[in-house]
């Protein structure tokens, strides 16, 4: 399993939020508390949008968060208003590169903390679901990138909701056709640079842990001597596998079976069902 | 494109064949001469057998060789009857250990220098053609390792020649409903750890270099003062991209589309053409 | 810190020491019970001796040992009478391959586990201490690295206990100059291919774990149904940082201020203090 | 040896001088013309200030340049009005993140493409000049970074011109100590974020190639169609050790013995020579 963050917000350096908490996810890499396992050191990512560029900047490596030196300079030099990272353990597949998330497709970009059970049997099947014209941008060989080009599939950029959900209703369809009882577990951060969609299901309803920050009016209400709730503006938010200290009422789990939609204004909380495709 | 070596005959150290030729694998990763590219440095491969276990030993890393201190120890140390060594010049597709040759499925090993043109368009309908049975094992994004898993799916494990030959006309077929005029570029060195199959074949039949050194006893007395050659067994045999040094009468163009076949006893040069699937 | 075995005996492929017990070292990579730290995924390194070479081999590499394909691979093919192997937890000098144990100078060998407290203060002092003619070989930025070129110049090769001794006095007077209360905490193995020497010692008296493998003669008598043990030789040795499998009566703690030294026959065990230089 | 480049003016994105360039620093990693080596894959560098902090921000890794894509990622969205970028190839010294360029120290960097003939002989006597204060920052193992910290000492930060030439003084003192003929050949690259120094000096007189560009208003003239031209300011420099493209006019060549003096309003060529330290 991983462990992610998805921030939205004031412009903050990436130190700020990767690095600075008490229980950050660079703390995570090493003493992951929620998670199936402690360390997920096998590759890591950050992806970033700037004014440069429509599509989001990635920094991915094979190695540990927590040595990995080109993190912590960027971590010291970026600012960004909208940010995913991402540690991984892998489950198996190659510690390369290009399993690394978050993955990217023009200016989306998706991370995954989960596994599709028994992907090794699906996934010729899977991939042949696939568009052809999307086919070529596989890079690599996780169920994830495969979970992302079938959102990508099924009109991701049109209605993200929609797409998620009938790509986990074929992840279903195809893991019973093999066998397979509960064939996905996910919590899903996806984004197009302005919004942010964060998703929380498995089909046998014990999903990963997931939880969002609460709204920075009320933390600064409990919290007044907190200076970073100062700095940053009411519209700032925060996704995250596991909470990144243990500042009371901060963190709120995000319901089974339910998505997360974050957007200037108000965010909301909805349910989240596979569809059929 | 690539470079690469296979060595079968009289155990000797790595370090032999692939550090001390005056224009070794190790120098043709930086003066390559005969490729498209002098430098051959997006990783490398050897592949080995011992008496350890029927499957080949892979040291597989993504930078130069050139520069790489784990080949270099073990060149220093292990000695081997039988190997496989590759230097990758990457066309496009990732830098990544699962795109490194050689290739490995049970006791083979599969190690190739070209390319299929278009491969990105028809790699999807390419994979399709793989047994299922054998699709979880694809690890990488090359054309190389799909030629591979093709090559098993027609019957590798029982007529090498003919695997090859169906593969590379499926390869040809594909790339022509793609509109592809030469789909098709190929040296290949196929081994199951005693015989060697070395293919040389194009589409447009003009193919990368590919050579087989002369007859040891042959070599002999041309050469009585060079003292590797009476250190190793009559039935040694070196199969090389291109030339290791400027020994005269040591190295012969394997002919355009054909192959060589190396066993104990006589080896043999034999035609080949692709054949329906 | 960090985490090593040394095995000498019997030979045997590596991966029946480094894989298969419960506890094996690759599982100490990710969830060691005795260290500071439960992950030691800042690089590793196994060398071996051969009968190719006096020197042994290495193979080293900076990322985490649980996940490398290379070690995967070498250790399923390589067969060898005496190994190191080390997983490395930096106490903060650079991930770099020439900072990964185990060192090597000529047949001779060595690894650590364990820090000099205050070294980024004393090492200018320390590595004056080298010999001139040892200093070029100095590779890396680690404590451990020095250590070994310390008792390198203090006469390893001729008399490994006493140049240990005088290398831990060094260590200690010039901590002590620097008004570092405890300068030395180690673990220590050596080795030139033959014999074994392994270390406890910290100049507080609380020095990190170390621990022996009983006589095989012994375990026999215990565990008639364990199968390793049957088929290795009454002289087969381990010392290992923490135990690699909770067999009963297996594993002996190094005492405090000791050294164990293994050659054929009997081992022993030695009292340790630092000497003068 | 290696090649460099040191950019400072209008902002722009790193890509618009590392990667469109016809014949780029990405094109020199593997097409060299004026080195002594064409093939410069031992690591790279980009070092770059941004608003966020008066030190620069390093991105290093020890792997070729032309195939890394975190750079490539960078280039894409980072933008910076002064920046070094650096491609090496080791003349011996290990490949590894802390022995690539460029080098930091508080505000400043630092890059070199040459070599101290002899390092090995003379390391110890060279580092041992090092004011111990700085001492424990040094993290590599190479020549360039011993100069560096040997300037530092010198006082660089006070007046660089003078700080290099006691280094080379010190340099070419220690090299005759150990009887080398020849012991400096260097072009050096140093800033503290608004200034720019770069130095052509060999011991022999036959240093490396090194260029300047062209003052922005005579190049407007020249290539009144060359649009980057017409989008940077004239105060846009570059330094560069070979030539960028074939643009007529564009570049100029250091003198031997000679540094460039780069900053706002007119530019200065000095003559150099080595000093007593």
């Amino acid at each position: 399993m991983c462990r992610w963050l998805a921030y939205s917000g004031t412009p903050v350096l990436l130190d700020t939020i990767l690095y600075r908490p008490t229980h950050s996810l660079i703390d995570q890499s090493r003493f992951a508390r929620l998670g199936l396992e402690t360390t997920n050191g096998d590759g890591f990512g950050v992806g970033w949008y700037t004014n440069e560029s429509s599509t989001p900047a990635l920094l991915r490596d094979v190695g540990p968060a927590w040595n990995n030196r080109n993190l912590r300079e960027l971590a010291d030099h970026v600012r960004s208003p909208l940010f995913f990272a991402h540690i991984r353990a892998s489950t198996g597949t190659a510690v390369q590169q290009s399993n690394c998330h978050p993955f990217r497709y023009g200016r989306w970009m998706f991370m995954h903390n989960g596994a599709i059970t028994g992907f090794h049997l699906m996934r010729r099947d899977l991939i042949l679901l696939i568009d052809p014209s999307l086919f070529a941008h596989l890079e690599g060989t996780t169920d994830s990138e495969v979970m992302f080009y079938l959102a990508l599939t099924y009109g991701l950029d049109r209605d993200p909701p929609s797409a998620v959900a009938r790509m986990a209703g074929e992840v279903e369809r195809v893991g019973r056709e093999h066998g397979v009882e509960f064939p996905l577990q996910m919590t899903l951060a996806i984004t197009e640079g302005e919004h942010l969609w964060a998703f929380r299901y498995s089909t046998e309803r014990a999903s990963r842990s997931l939880f969002y920050g609460s709204r920075v009016e009320d933390l600064r209400g409990l919290h007044p001597d907190v200076s970073f709730l100062r700095d940053i503006s009411p519209e700032t938010r925060l996704i995250v596998s596991e909470p990144l200290d243990n500042l009371p009422g901060a963190w709120n789990e995000v319901p089974e079976s339910s998505y997360r939609f974050v957007r200037p204004g108000s965010d909301e909380l909805h349910p989240f069902a596979p569809a059929p495709a």
